[in-house]
């Protein structure tokens, strides 16, 4: 027996997630040489993804939506990469790295039907583990597809894109540039808009907390016209902004609301520009879009940019599991993280 | 000489606009034997369209928007059917009937360029010429592109639709049907309710300022599962509503927003559910999708099925120009028009 941890959902929070309260990490045991079943992998835990949809999850069984809602007294689980220790499973041999929905537990047996949706990953790339959970895992896909099924991003299109540090923001600012894309990018710190215009070549960078984004749309539309994508990870005042000065045709790709997540309602009061500028406004999940053809789109083309540096990422890693102390800074008015979110075991 | 009279945007309104202040009627004369310029045709109005989107043009000049502010001091314009009494355009021919862009006046010379736009109805259907400013003029159309080019409407859909007794409401409801779609309507009063059912067989309509729309969706989803469709002629409260209930996939079918026209902001504070159902929220203008083939498909379909009766529609007609008090019916309290608005100066 060797000594195991995991972060366990403990109480529905109010508003934000408070460390310790509504996750809190337990002390357990597992032993590592007992049999497996049929089909199931044991996993030692490498990398765990931290997003903000995970909040929406942290709520009464009894509210449905579109992902279930964390159990009570269990651990939570989202993407991760583990390393397979041991396996009664032919799709998986010990030493392979995989990716798919984990516990947030140091080890983990994943037992047969759980196991057939997790995927081996090649890693031809040489990238750190924690990228696959990022830039080159979900937050990555959804920014492609976002950028090209929804908004068919082409030349010329200028793409204004909130939360532009996080993941999807990240994968969104590279997507955008390669096809010779403008773009106008907000986050919550000067450290960020320092980054976005440094090492992202955004056109246009701003501090939402300091500047307006309808200020800044505003300037930046009387000099340049009007953009025509928002790809939006906020919700909340800047959606308001975005609908206010988005051109006529523009698409607005719905991806998130963190700045309602916590139970900050936000009354949109000018979706009338949906009408009057034609707008197409339309949102997805990107778990249920990722065919084979979109991955194998994906996968040759985001993992071997970020190898090459041609899209640049920047993470923010946590080491090792705590009470949601890494969690909770997802929506610190600090904005005390700084990238990508992830907790690395290593 | 004779006598002529126009209704002429007289005062910007704060609110809703006011008979006789907001809208005036002024008299004036016309030679009717004046000599034309070329292209240019003398008609007699026969019918004005009256749309709750013109609200939109009564507006201050400096103020953008997809359609352009009315002229303070000059005579309105919106949809209307004419019948030529003088034609120096080879396209028009005396007692021929037009449709397009008419002033607001008893007779009226349109110069060549604006003649190019008007239609020539021959109206083999032997419709009413009031019809063709409703259900088979601009908010038939409005209709039709919205199911079937929006919504992509197909059988088992069901099909929300607010401000039903409206002329969209209406051709809405029976190419629905036509398609096999079930049908929830929302109308202003019990009379509308009971012809909405009677005349329509709407399999679910209610009357919003006693049911509210939440309560009535929760209920048919309850039963039957969620609707799938919405077309949104007004807005606000009733909008909110359709984002809580309509189910996962759902289009909304962006058309009007009526509730909000005078003034009265509403804030929507579920816009999430675009991510999280996926929803696809979208708008348009019809003026802007009136390709040759879009309209030949509307004019080989819904026009003769108005003649036959399975479009069954319902006009509320004006008798002459007026101080705008047949306008503010659109927007008054009571519902006190009921079906489609038009003024018939025969």
């Amino acid at each position: 027996m060797v000594a195991n941890e995991s972060v366990i959902f403990n109480e529905i929070p109010k508003g934000y997630p408070e460390p310790g309260k509504t996750l809190k990490k337990v002390e357990g045991e597992i032993d590592l040489d007992a049999p497996l079943d049929n089909g199931a992998v044991l996993l030692k835990t490498k990398v765990l993804s931290l997003d903000p949809y995970l909040r929406g999850r942290m709520r009464p069984a009894e509210i449905q939506s579109y992902v279930p809602a964390f159990e009570l007294g269990a651990p939570i689980v989202n993407f991760g990469v583990g390393e397979v220790l041991k396996s009664e499973n032919a799709k998986f041999k010990k030493g392979d790295h995989v990716y798919g929905q984990l516990q947030f537990s140091k080890y983990q047996v994943v037992p047969k039907d759980a196991a057939e949706s997790l995927v081996v990953l090649e890693n031809k790339e040489k990238l750190p583990w924690t990228v696959w959970v990022g830039a080159a895992g979900m937050p990555g896909q959804t920014a492609q597809y976002g950028l090209r099924k929804i908004a068919q991003i082409k030349k010329g299109d200028v793409v204004a894109v909130s939360g532009a540090m996080g993941p999807v923001g990240q994968v969104t600012i590279a997507l955008a540039h390669k096809v010779g894309a403008k773009v106008i990018a907000s986050a919550g710190s000067e450290e960020k808009v320092k980054f976005l215009k440094e090492q992202y070549g955004v056109e246009r960078a701003f501090n939402y907390k300091t500047e307006k984004a309808s200020d800044v749309y505003a300037e930046w539309n009387k000099e340049h016209g009007p953009f025509s994508i928002y790809v939006d990870n906020v919700g909340g005042e800047q959606l308001e902004a975005a609908l206010d000065h988005i051109g006529r045709g523009g698409r607005i790709v719905a991806i998130g609301g963190i700045s309602t997540y916590n139970g900050q309602p936000y009354g949109i009061k000018n979706l009338f520009h949906v009408v009057a500028k034609e707008l197409k406004f339309e949102g997805f999940i990107i778990l249920n879009h990722t065919t084979p053809e979109f991955l194998k789109e994906f996968y040759s083309e985001v993992p071997p940019a970020i190898a090459d540096g041609s899209i640049p990422i920047k993470e923010h890693v946590f080491k090792g599991l705590d009470n949601g102390e890494s969690f909770a800074t997802l929506f610190d008015q600090e904005n005390s993280n700084f990238g990508k979110a992830v907790i690395s075991l290593e």
